[in-house]
């Protein structure tokens, strides 16, 4: 029986467990990525770890979050990891070098390799072949130090797409039909592989375009097995000797099917407040717009740039229209700088910002209160834009550049012929904002700013467990409330101590003082609890805090491995009822701790009520061991010593 | 007896008064700009008066400051005073069109006409002959609305420049060395006007640069009488017809008179944490630097670009700089956009930044802790570029961008030949970043966001006035103290309620408290009170907490301005020892304020203590009106009535 893509290289990667979908496996990692919200605290992890050089193949660190630089933290955070990566063996991607999906496709995208990167737009990498998956700081720190990384073997989905786009249709109007069909849930544990007579007509950035907001279904990651179209990429990047082809073999079997006939599709957008509520343009004409944001990870790539240059060749942004531009990387503003492109945004009056996230992570560029904004990005969720009354629309950059004239939501197909903008034969390739790590990193010095804070660690797992109940939360509480993340929090993320102050305080304002009067101690809440966000930073909070266990209704997934991760013991009631049963300050005692975390079936006694509770932990047995030693770092340095 | 170039100018203007040195007189404004961290007060001002449409020649609102918009009132406040210019007949510069002394040196400045600007860097328009002055937003408004200017007859100092400037010796190192010679203090009351063979030598940009950062010598204004290099700069903008000489006559008579031989002046640098702290760059090699910023209202002109292309192209920032560069204008961004300096800039790995004030305000760009920031800017002061601990130094483009190649302090001969740029034949002149008012403005519906509150106005004076002591601060309090401004605060100009909530918090942290419980009050203070920026806001908290009066040893001359335009009475202790013998919470009461006012000496009763204090009231017989009337705006309309 043939194997997919997707297939193939995780067997190529495969360490433990078997290609069973729904079973853990864990992979080989080739290659790394880190941003610098996220950065910092992989590398404080990876520091933790004990390990002189990194293991990858190739390991990058990128600036593109907190480049404004209110105060003096954004800028430590970047010294530190310029240094940490120099002394580890990590490259160093300056700030202005660009967005961190953008620059790695461009100069360190490998066809067939494993990526594992520290932000969830990581799967823009499968759209040159890579498996490349988003996961936690401390996945990667993992990663970075020889450690496999460890996953349920997804579905694998095949996307067919027949047939080719009509003109000003565009990649984004794909990914906006998937979102359209399947939803913000619709891809949880699956991978997108993308085949079929319409993969050839679209570029490599048109691809990455699809597999970034793939992230927006909820999956694992997206591939476009790669072929020759990725050859004449990588060879105009100057990288001809990175490519393989990776294909599916002819009798693949997948696990489910979608097929998607590109020459029925038109433009669309994806409405305010998710990305899945998606329609066609031809829908919404008149919606007056108060501003455009063109870039983002999901399109800012030399060509995405280069239509919007033509569209506004000549003209002036509507009067009513603050436009802003993001060119995705050096590489990608210095070509429409020396080609004239960037002269005709300019006089067109566009706003130029700099090769970085942006307004997309709401860094900045918050739009007007009631504004309606129209963005190029992949997220559109109430209040990520800084203005929580703002009205966000997601579209491709031909919707964007035309309606930021009109001053209305307008279809471009109103422009007649559609633009041909060829990929470039060569790229401008000029890698002197990327600094190598140190041959040995002996003589480094690595900078710690002020705020840049020791990672809290957890201790091995005492045979008796106890402390007080020092909330109690209702369902769905997500990672925005256990550890609340804004442009007042954003800068620091590399202190936990400062963070835990906020920690779970937007649903109980005197959590931070309970935990620290009383020494640490449980958390009781709902179901869903810990969804949204992957930040393990709503897991450090509350270790920081001295917070041991969970208990809760049902957890999120992500989240539930996070506490895991790091020692919190995460515990489900058998009988709801007993939820009810609980109130703040009760006394509560695991005893026998290590023998219990052994079972599916942990008894928790409540002395302050005299009431037992039956609580099921059903985790795997590696996540067994990392409760016993007190977290995966712990586990790791037991494992090597 | 011959004028000068600047008592031509006044003597065309006056209004009232004679031209006699330090006697009030008051003056016709041609024209006024506005930005927008001052500008949101002015236009609500503004409206307060009732007036349709402004009086001037052209009024033109900027918008260059709060241009990261982290959160919605930015946008709120670009989108009021948008509309607010379009109602009322002023002409709106767009976010992205660039500094606001930028473009109008470019767009809007006209030789021999007067200049009132809510920013302290307006006389940067002296460079072009222009006399051009800062003011508070509601002498501003005042002058939109028809309304004279009130100064007292500055002294007029001539600045005799010989010779020619050495190759890599430029137009920022005759302001520092101005500076350095007569200290932030040397300019108070006093006009500097340009003449001698060495000023025929100097492009207007150059001349801009000189006046613009003459305001760090305290000057009232700063002024190039202008000359056939004006006319060639207008003609190249397009706008001869704007052009007539204004020259001093041959016979003309200053109050001073400095004489700087350019030949002799060697590129200079102002170190931490003042303009003045001037030297040679050579006592300055092997300092490291940590950032370079190149841009802001002082060095941002198209030259000076191209020289920093110039110097950059073809090399790399030095591994451990970060660049950034802000072009001044749109025209500036588009020319070098277009003729490839730009290019050479990212090339290179420079940062470039929105063509605004940027990190100038500490709006972003904040250096690392203990970082050496080199910046081509005019103020240095310790914590305004949002890191307390950083060292930030002043210098030429032509330094800052040869330091970040080399990676500390380096002396820019060590290129050898000088750069050749040529003043442009023709700039590129596109205007459509510069909205037109309505012609009647009837139908316009001026945008309120819900960060704009309506605006504190004082009540006319009472026969009796009383209050407790609210707080008592001592010497050198200054308008930091009373109004603290930073990035936090920024955008909340405009909704001064809010602001109010931090009034004199520094000093007495319950005074916002204390001022409400008790309906108003009065403050006592030591001497110097009011000392710092020219902010108003130090005057609108105080009004909007009901502050009836100030009782000081002394004040500073713009804050008691100030105090008086908001209907907040001044007082001076006569005998100083009476300090002492006031507490917080003393009841005090100035019976028949409303004869009282009218005298050079005010009695207040101490009720608590069963004492008496002689003060002395020394203003002028308008500015008694004004505290009869409740306030400069309070009597404008009195008077029109």
């Amino acid at each position: 029986m043939g194997l997919n893509a997707s297939q193939k290289i995780i067997k190529k990667h495969l360490v433990k467990g078997n290609m069973k979908q729904g079973e853990e496996i864990a992979i080989k990692i080739d290659r790394t990525l880190t941003q610098d919200s996220t950065g910092t605290m992989a590398y404080l992890q990876f520091e933790a770890l004990g390990i002189d050089r990194v293991k990858t193949k190739r390991s990058v660190a990128y600036i593109d979050h907190n480049i404004l630089q209110s105060g003096p933290e954004n800028a430590d955070d970047h010294l530190y990891i310029q240094t940490v990566a120099k002394k580890h063996g990590i490259y160093f991607s300056r700030p202005g070098n660009g967005i961190c999906h953008q620059v790695n496709l461009e100069r360190f995208s490998v066809p067939g390799d494993t990526l594992l990167g520290s932000d969830s737009h990581t799967p823009t990498g499968g759209g040159i072949g890579m498996l490349a998956i988003g996961a936690g700081g401390l996945d990667v720190a993992v990663a970075m130090g020889g450690g496999e990384y460890y996953i349920n073997m997804p579905k694998i989905v095949k996307v067919n797409l027949k047939g080719k786009l009509s003109p000003w249709v565009t990649a984004k109007d794909i990914i906006l039909e998937m979102l359209r069909r399947l939803t913000v849930k619709g891809g949880v544990g699956k991978i997108f592989e993308y085949v079929g007579e319409g993969v050839k007509t679209l570029s490599v950035p048109e691809r990455a375009t699809i597999t970034n907001m793939g992230a927006e279904l909820g999956a694992t990651t997206s591939i476009f097995p790669s072929d020759d179209v990725v050859r004449e990429f990588l060879k105009a990047q100057g990288r001809e000797e990175d490519f393989s082809y990776v294909q599916p073999d002819e009798d693949a079997v997948y696990d489910e099917e979608v097929e998607i006939d590109l020459s029925t599709l038109e433009p669309m957008v994806a409405c305010p407040h998710s990305p899945d509520k998606v329609v066609k343009v031809s829908e919404l004409k008149n919606v007056k717009v108060n501003q455009v944001c063109i870039g983002s990870c999901t399109n800012s790539s030399y060509v995405d740039m280069m239509k919007v240059a033509h569209i506004l060749d000549g003209k002036t942004v509507n009067e009513k229209v603050s436009l802003t531009i993001s060119p995705g990387s050096k590489q990608v503003l210095n070509m429409i700088a020396k080609n004239g492109g960037l002269a005709s945004m300019v006089e067109a009056g566009a706003r130029i910002l700099e090769s970085a996230c942006g307004p997309c992570i709401g860094m900045g560029q918050s739009p007007s209160t009631d504004a309606v904004s129209l963005r190029t990005f992949n997220r559109n969720f109430e209040g990520r834009s800084g203005t929580k009354s703002a009205m966000v629309y997601l579209v491709s950059p031909e919707i964007a550049a035309y309606s930021a004239l009109k001053g209305h939501i307008a279809d471009p197909r109103e422009l007649g012929d559609s633009i041909s903008i060829g990929m470039p034969k060569e790229f401008l390739i000029k890698d002197n904002m990327i600094v190598s790590p140190d041959e040995t990193g002996e003589d480094i010095k690595v900078v710690r700013g002020p705020n840049i804070k020791p990672f809290p660690k957890a201790k091995p797992c005492q045979d008796i467990t106890s402390g007080k109940v020092l909330t109690k939360v209702g369902d769905n509480i997500t990672t925005d409330h256990i550890m609340p993340s804004n442009a007042k929090l954003l800068p620091y993320r590399s202190n936990i101590p400062h963070l835990a102050e906020y920690c779970l305080t937007p649903c109980d304002e005197d959590f931070p003082k309970k935990a620290k009067e009383n020494g640490g101690g449980i958390i009781v809440a709902g179901s869903n609890y810990g969804q949204g966000s992957s930040r393990e930073h709503a897991a450090l909070a509350p270790l920081y805090l001295g917070v041991k266990a969970v208990l809760a209704k049902s957890f999120a997934r992500i989240h539930k491995a996070n506490l895991i991760n790091n020692g919190i013991i995460p515990l489900v009631f058998k009988d709801e009822a007993d939820y009810e049963n609980i109130d703040v300050m009760d006394e509560l005692v695991i005893e026998n701790t290590l023998e219990q975390i052994k079972k599916d079936v942990i008894v928790v006694k409540n002395k302050t009520k005299g009431k037992e509770y039956t609580m099921s932990f059903e985790v795997t047995d590696r996540q067994r061991d990392m409760i016993k030693f007190g977290g995966l770092l712990n586990m790791m340095k037991e494992n090597r010593a």
